[in-house]
């Protein structure tokens, strides 16, 4: 027997107008009545396994010790495989699809230990199609190793260098300016460079922003209500990072900045 | 005493905007703080108990043994009945309103057995206005009966017979062709049919679609991302059923169907 | 040490698109395990006190005892404080931002008990940035008050009368009419107005609204379901308040109503 765990925390792409959340839980409790499900966010854009690789590293630090159930899978069915990935010495175990949703986590808890392919369809439920391994095969191994079932019950064991690495934008420094990248916009509508607090120094303040066709001088503010209001300021979030941000209002709305979008950061001439 | 129980699994069309889940879940919690409830959704379109009934029914064969809440419920403070319905030897009991919604998911467990309409104020709360029932009436209810209160201390034993019958589509032949119906569509735009499998093979690979005033030849694939890109093919979905599907596109939006719409499935000439 | 509490209500304006609310859970997992979070809503709109204010005094008197944790918070990393507010002799401690969200709900419960402010650090996660206190501030009080940690632990108490109060707007009869305001458009459509049942008495039914630059004629209902259809009524919602309503239908979007908008209610001529 592994150890047990008593905590999953839950991230994926399923959204909330259908039960598949609803149901992933469901087969959990069946499994695991002692288990508690945390749900990290279900409204991952669908298929977008670049924003759901950032909001899970955003939140691994706070998660829990126990299982990370993180579900973005475009390639559900296909031969992309099922994994499940043992971190910190057995305080947490990842399971989900490799296709690098998990990997920027992983390497956030201090890389991957034991990993296995979960090819054990004993702790799989039977489906009649395919399509959702949500519940067929990842919820159901996230439960049993909830109830003590040792990461290497679930498959054959795999090399951690296998799994596919995640893509984590970084910045860079061209003619003197610091070519940035939009991680995230949040609910509020901040901006979140890949930029941190001391990167930004040498720029000064206020600094020029160049994105699109348009440039834009912004200031530092020490919190989103100091942003001169129907202005842009520079905010350093709580993650450590640049933020374009707004006073009750939407810096990307303003903006029209997306993730991905770059973001040029220079001195003031 | 009856059987205690300590689930509740829970699906409404509340939405998540309002504080109406919330209120429920704080109504079972002060009752029945052993419960864990657990969302099934509550993002059914507002008063679609067809949407509902089928969302409960393709959920129900891994719900937790408990209590079903299932509240979709147009007729609220009018005299439809509040209803109770016992299933499965006591594995499970329904809680919801008498409008058909609950039906589906009753028979996939065997069908109903001790039925009451929820007349025993008693197990209700006071309440200043009858709208809403899922609160004062069902919620309290369904905590009620996780503390072991007998389904018959609820109110009027009720004949099963007389519990209104869901819709449930049925697919039919017609010169050679099958005429169909569109059951869900999903998060991700995959169009459920209410076709299984084994109906399907009769018409070959690919088939002919028709619906609205177009046609459409599509191909079978094992995976939605083994579907052509850019086309719509046809997946086997996760409950046995053919699902009109797009690679990472959302086959609802290019084909423009919606749950209710008809389509037809012919031999390509 | 003071009392333990199991149940953390928890409202926010968070929204479910990123992964806040989760991360918040999280921590409170990590401190109090045995603590279970009833998420009331997240869906507050951004910044928006006011209908956070609202959604938290609907709920409160059926929350169950223990920590209430409400953040709407635009003024996040100013020197807006941050505060806990004990009620009921201890039945229940109110942990948020003091900008007025939590003052209807804590007047409904009988008052400000013990209050301080969350000036002990010792209590809070160490952050690399002031923009998201719901993890490093309030989360993290909130879960240590479920372990027993004593209120007065958590910094300097303040006096109860320097809370920043509510601003819950009256009617008012006005010229032998009732100017009324629009407090709650909810999920459904319904407009709940700031008068209850005994107030629009004297007014007779049907009962003449005024609004913008319309009238409209609108009689009683008992039920949703019992407004003429394709009609708006009023129906005595499940807080002994007018609602204006429709049946199967938005009356929000058919009057095209929001919260905030003035509504006089007259005697028909």
């Amino acid at each position: 027997m592994g150890r047990q765990y008593d905590t999953v925390s839950f991230l994926s792409d399923f959204g909330h107008q259908d039960e598949f959340v609803g149901v992933v839980k469901s087969v959990i409790r069946g499994v695991a009545p002692h288990a508690l499900v945390i749900d990290l966010t279900h409204e991952i854009p669908a298929h977008d396994t670049r924003a759901g690789s950032l909001s899970l590293a955003r939140a691994v630090p706070y998660v829990a010790s126990g299982v990370v159930l993180a579900i973005v899978d475009p390639g559900v069915g296909t031969d992309r495989r099922a994994v499940a990935v043992e971190v910190a010495g057995g305080e947490g175990v990842f399971v989900g699809p490799d296709n690098g949703l998990m990997a920027a986590a992983v390497a956030l808890t201090g890389g991957a230990e034991r990993c296995v392919a979960l090819t054990n369809t004993a702790f799989h439920l039977e489906s009649m199609g395919g399509t959702f391994a949500g519940r067929d095969i990842f919820g159901s191994v996230a439960a049993h190793l909830c109830t003590g079932v040792d990461i290497e019950e679930l498959g054959a064991r795999i090399d951690a260098v296998s799994l596919l690495p995640g893509l984590l934008p970084i910045s860079r420094e061209e003619d003197g300016a610091l070519v940035a990248e939009v991680l995230w916009v949040d609910k509020y509508g901040n901006i979140q460079l890949n930029v941190d607090a001391e990167e930004l120094e040498q720029y000064g303040d206020p600094v020029q922003l160049a994105f699109q066709d348009k440039t834009r001088v912004v200031r530092r503010a020490a919190a989103y209500a100091s942003v001169t209001p129907g202005q842009v300021g520079i905010v350093i979030d709580a993650y450590g990072l640049v933020s374009l941000a707004a006073d009750r209002a939407s810096a990307a709305e303003s903006l029209l900045l997306r993730p991905g979008d770059s973001v040029i950061i220079r001195h003031v001439d």
